[in-house]
């Protein structure tokens, strides 16, 4: 297929989003987009490459779905409201389905309220090039709490995360959550409605709990002890350096100062407290026995394909 | 090298880029940055892939340069300001450069006005894998032109183009103008300042003059006439398929209603008159002969690589 043929294709939309979306107000077709936004921005760009992010044979709406929601996640991870996304496809020559792949990128883009606004399409000819999918979205902030950052985080706030975790990625199957979680936006609004300012700091689980508290612990200056027997697993008897380093869990890991609601009413999605912000460095686990494990290094170097739990 | 290692790297510049760029409220670190805009904003993905946008064993700094680039030219073609830059990058395992690489975007970034405010690494171990860049670009519009489009010219305005076309690429070398261009954002600027209004449609030449003329006569329901004898060409002599054909030039296309200034006073590069918009549809050259012929598809196909001159 010629790019002429896939860009009419995908300027053929262009006319749904300007009635859909108020907040475009040019969409694909000219050498840029135009969005309103408040001031400030959220961005946020991710990546998914096949072999690395997915198997082969993984359902190519699952793949779309995949791109995009990571990077919402992220907008949700800050608080925000997802605004309109941009995508990038480096295909492998001969590449069949770039409309399909484009289409179910598009509809899941809109699907979270973000509207493909802008692509490119390029193609590789190396042989063995594999597909990479490149997303990048635009959100606006919380408009009283304003963007949630991964520092802020104060000793003796609790520590949380929504839903479960663990157990992300089916390894018979390659299929799982890490294909079909969804990004926590409405518990992430909840949170910033609900707690406003005592609500310190956030981020998304994506390279695993242990890997992630000890960025949030960083970007913080602070420490973070977890609890064994606190953790919300996503199946009964999980081990829990599992559920700490498995990673692709899409959940919000938060400090929080004072009470915190058992779960997000709209969704009913759990809010369980899973530790303790303390002074000091790192990320740590107590264990039900009582011994205590550096969790910092535990889950995914992701980018760089290393698990090192 | 870890993905830790290397954000840890890029994290380092957070600090100076707050300092030094006062739309940056929050730098990389977090899950989402934080860019101060006016409302609406340019929106713009460019993707650069090894073997298809530059040759192996081009420098480094120059792979970096034309990726950030490629996406400002589409900024200045809009109009308007860049303001940040995201950038994603799929690397070939064991690459042994992506400190350098990262640095060199992030110089290149902020040279331009737009830096670097989050990142994305992933690598790729199938056997080769190319190196994949993809930059995505926020701008904001004019303040009173605002965003200028493809659509909007009419029958009876001049098509112009600023500095030089054709010749962009050395296919001794592999070297050339397509590496080291300089994104047209003084010259925009100028034209809305100047034309305001007048200044009714623009686009950038990435594809080559043929193909993009057809693309903004098509956005702006018009045809566009050259004229051989008034393309500036980039060295005397060149065959004029190559000049409408090459491609990579990176200049502004635009069409204007009224009287245009011969050069920019701030850069010198001349802003030149290559035709005319008239009712009907498609781009077409009349040569020195007197023959005209249809110059739509003259150019590249890019992403898919397929040159059709």
């Amino acid at each position: 297929m010629r790019e002429s043929e896939l860009l009419k294709h995908i300027y053929g939309r262009s006319a749904k989003l300007l009635s859909q979306f108020s907040q475009v107000l040019v969409g694909p077709g000219h050498d840029c987009a135009v969005v309103a936004s408040g001031s400030p921005v959220l961005l946020k760009i991710d990546q998914l490459v096949a072999g690395r992010h997915y198997r082969d044979g993984t359902p190519l709406d699952l793949v779309a779905r995949k791109a995009i929601a990571r990077a919402v996640s992220d907008i949700a991870a800050s608080g925000g409201t997802p605004l309109a996304a941009l995508a990038g496809a480096t295909l492998p020559d001969a590449y069949p389905n770039a409309n399909e792949l484009f289409d179910a990128m598009a509809r899941w883009a809109e699907h979270f309220g973000c509207p493909l606004v802008g692509g490119d399409i390029a193609t590789s000819s190396a042989p063995g090039s594999p597909l990479v999918l490149s997303v990048s979205i635009i959100g606006s902030p919380h408009a009283s709490r304003g963007p949630v950052l991964r520092s802020g985080a104060q000793p003796g706030d609790g520590v949380f995360v929504t839903g479960a975790v663990g157990g992300s990625f089916d390894p018979t199957t390659g299929l799982g959550p890490h294909l079909t979680f969804e990004p926590r936006l409405v518990e992430a609004k909840f949170l910033c409605d609900t707690l406003g300012p005592r609500l310190r700091a956030m981020m998304d689980v994506s390279d695993g709990l242990g890997r992630d508290a000890g960025r949030l612990a960083s970007m913080s200056g602070v420490a973070i002890e977890l609890k064994e027997s606190a953790l919300p697993l996503r199946t009964p008897g999980l081990p829990w350096r599992a559920a700490v380093g498995d990673g692709e869990d899409y959940e919000l890991l938060f400090a929080a100062a004072g009470e915190v609601p058992p779960r997000c009413p709209a969704t009913g999605t759990p809010l369980t407290r899973i530790g303790t912000v303390k002074a000091g460095s790192g990320a740590s686990i107590v264990l039900r026995d009582g011994t205590r494990v550096d969790v910092s290094a535990l889950g995914w170097d992701h980018g760089m394909g290393a698990q090192t739990a």
